[in-house]
């Protein structure tokens, strides 16, 4: 199993979580691009201390969105989409190379990660924006359009599950704000994970959901979240980044 | 001679010079990069334009400022802007790439440029983000700190001139806002571009300035501005981007 | 009559739609304040043209979508678009004082206007914005969420027209983008207006929608904008502002 | 003597400070108008805070610079600095009266608030942006051209003094990032503090400047700095707003 999580989410004088402590922990960081959060020092120290510690780099592409955080929908048009898409994967390509690695796979954050689930026109832009850099792997939701079309363009679709965010029956996440979004308790997150060595899920009625996850993500800027993060390590055993 | 002209100077809905007339007359093209100019659809176009008519990209890099246009000093750690210049290189490579061509030269804009001529650290800073993304040539004024610097750093150093700027005997351009700033009229723009072959440029007061400029800049922006490169362009008689 | 035009949608260097001649024509101005168009500057300066010539100041509140030009819907938290509203008209309220006159209404632009015909909470979130500054009239579509949240709040509620625009047979406007979204023959537009005050407007599809509309809205940036704007002003006779 | 602190400097997802507890000890707080840092949102939380423990309400002023948290020197034109200057205190008065208070004076921060110590121009221009919005108070530095300006166009200079950061002998900051540009000693802090009350203040060569301060500035995101900010108030006995 691969432990992802988002990193480098800060911007100028802000910080958000504990990349050091994370970069520890996990073995491929979703690094922020400079739409949501990320300025091109912070993406290039974020880069360096991944190299350092054999951790995968990855572009966290978003909407246009510093003020939001990149967790509004944007009704951006899909050719405009896939060209930001392109813009950053290309600018987060250049701070990973200058730190002796590359951008290894693509995963859409926030707002833009939940649209790409059902917007069919957002997620094939995405896929187009990736395609048009280089055929990178996408990590997304199981039976999600951006992975409908990230296969069907031929790119490497990468089924990712989150340990610490709560899911509805439909295999889709809880959004935030609502109650059972998040996962506090270190014990359900640990579960999560286990279980899903065996591909289940339990979503927050008590379905279970069968997934292939090859990833599992867990979050750095929630209460707890790297103490989180190295139990679910722990427990996993081995962890390293997928193929 | 090689002919440079800033292009991709738009920001969503605002369009700015007339970049389709010029793509046929100069063989250089300054793309801006989304700090002053320039979004992702923009920039993509300009690359696919100019990659059809055969025309050079180049990263026209600058400050973070679009409401200032990048045209205002702004006193930004050195080690930061190193990394401002990467990204944005990065970025409108990706661009380049998707249009099948790729990123040639590197030339600062507006206020940067002119900081880089004097400012002996952030001229490094500019230098040492090309490095970081690979070892590309720069454009910049004869007798700059920014070309010292990228010539100490074993990157080729490609002096050029304006046509339509006035000069000041120092060889620096009369500050934008002040009289004399802009050449208008095309005979006098067309007798600087000419002299210019025989390594000569003159002064508002009359001075004789030697230079052995390889590439000349064209505006396309200012009123009459493609018909000045287009008499520019035909007073030479042949231009080739430089080697 | 009142005939409502967008002005101030510049921004830094960059100039959209031809406000001096505008302002000549109608007797109310839409003024971008910032989120989608227009820097401090530009306000002032259309603050000071508009006071010059008779014409009422409105807030033309927006998404924060500079890249976007507030043309793309954005999931905003209703309690955050409400401070938005209110930041906005406060900031042009400013200029507008500076300027001898005052904001007098309030419109919302683009996507935001569209939005709050159908989306319940965006609608009262900016009345709630509205309120929260000072009880002024709002300008929105006859039938709208807007105008009835605006009025269920004791404020003005001024229906308005569009002079340009096609319409759909619910009242709504064809989207940017589709064909018939605008209209660009001079005698149609005319027509639209004359029409408009007897209380009748025909859809693309030839259906006639009953409306009373106080205010009649001109584009400032489509092609023949400002001849449209004057044979509609000569066509309607007399126009004032609305009361 | 009055207490002032900057509040207010999150932005969206990012906090910094913690204006809550700050909002217990100091009597004025200078707010963030967004362009430094400042969400609308934040903004009139903040007002209401303020308004609700009896502390006033400054606009603290900046260049347009999230990036850089408005802490670098930016050559604005002198015009667009003051119609920038009159943008941010209409927005924060909005949001101020909205939450019962109103703007009662202005502070420029960082960059700006050291270029208005001795950029003629720039100074004059905040000037004039107060003039512009009504009669303000102006916080600065004693001796500063800022000061000068806003006593030579009749408005109230309030001079103020820093308990925890470095002076130079001719009565400047010692700039961020050199050392002893921050006292993290509560023990000077205090000593600081309670020394002003005669009129003097220590320079870090130990030079002793002469200041008649009215206001005392203590800081929010500098480690510990919520502690030094009670240890002062205690040890200055009364506080109470400048009138």
């Amino acid at each position: 199993m691969d432990l992802n999580s988002d990193l480098g989410e800060g911007f100028g004088i802000w910080k958000l979580g504990d990349d050091t402590a994370l970069l520890g922990v996990i073995t491929s960081a979703n690094v922020a691009c400079g739409f949501h959060a990320g300025d091109p020092s912070t993406m290039r120290k974020v880069c360096e201390e991944a190299a350092k510690n054999g951790v995968k780099v990855g572009a966290q592409v978003s909407y246009r969105d510093l003020a939001g955080f990149g967790r509004r929908f944007i009704d951006v048009d899909p050719a405009e989409l896939a060209d930001e898409v392109l813009y950053q994967i290309g600018a987060l390509d250049a701070c990973a190379r200058a730190a002796g690695t590359e951008v290894a796979y693509v995963k859409p954050h926030g707002a833009l990660y939940n649209a790409t689930v059902h917007h069919e026109k957002q997620a094939k832009a995405v896929v187009d924006g990736v395609k048009a850099f280089k055929d990178l792997p996408i990590l997304g939701l199981p039976f999600s359009h951006l992975l409908h079309w990230a296969e069907a363009a031929g790119l490497r679709a990468v089924q990712e599950a989150f340990a610490d965010r709560g899911y509805l029956p439909d295999g889709t996440l809880v959004p935030r704000g609502q109650s059972n979004a998040l996962l506090t308790d270190t014990k359900q997150v640990v579960e999560r994970a286990v279980r899903l060595l065996s591909g289940e899920l339990v979503a927050v009625d008590g379905a279970v959901i069968k997934v292939q996850a090859e990833s599992l993500c867990v979050h750095g800027d929630t209460p707890g979240a790297v103490a989180h993060a190295r139990a679910v390590r722990e427990a996993l055993g081995t962890v390293k980044p997928f193929a």
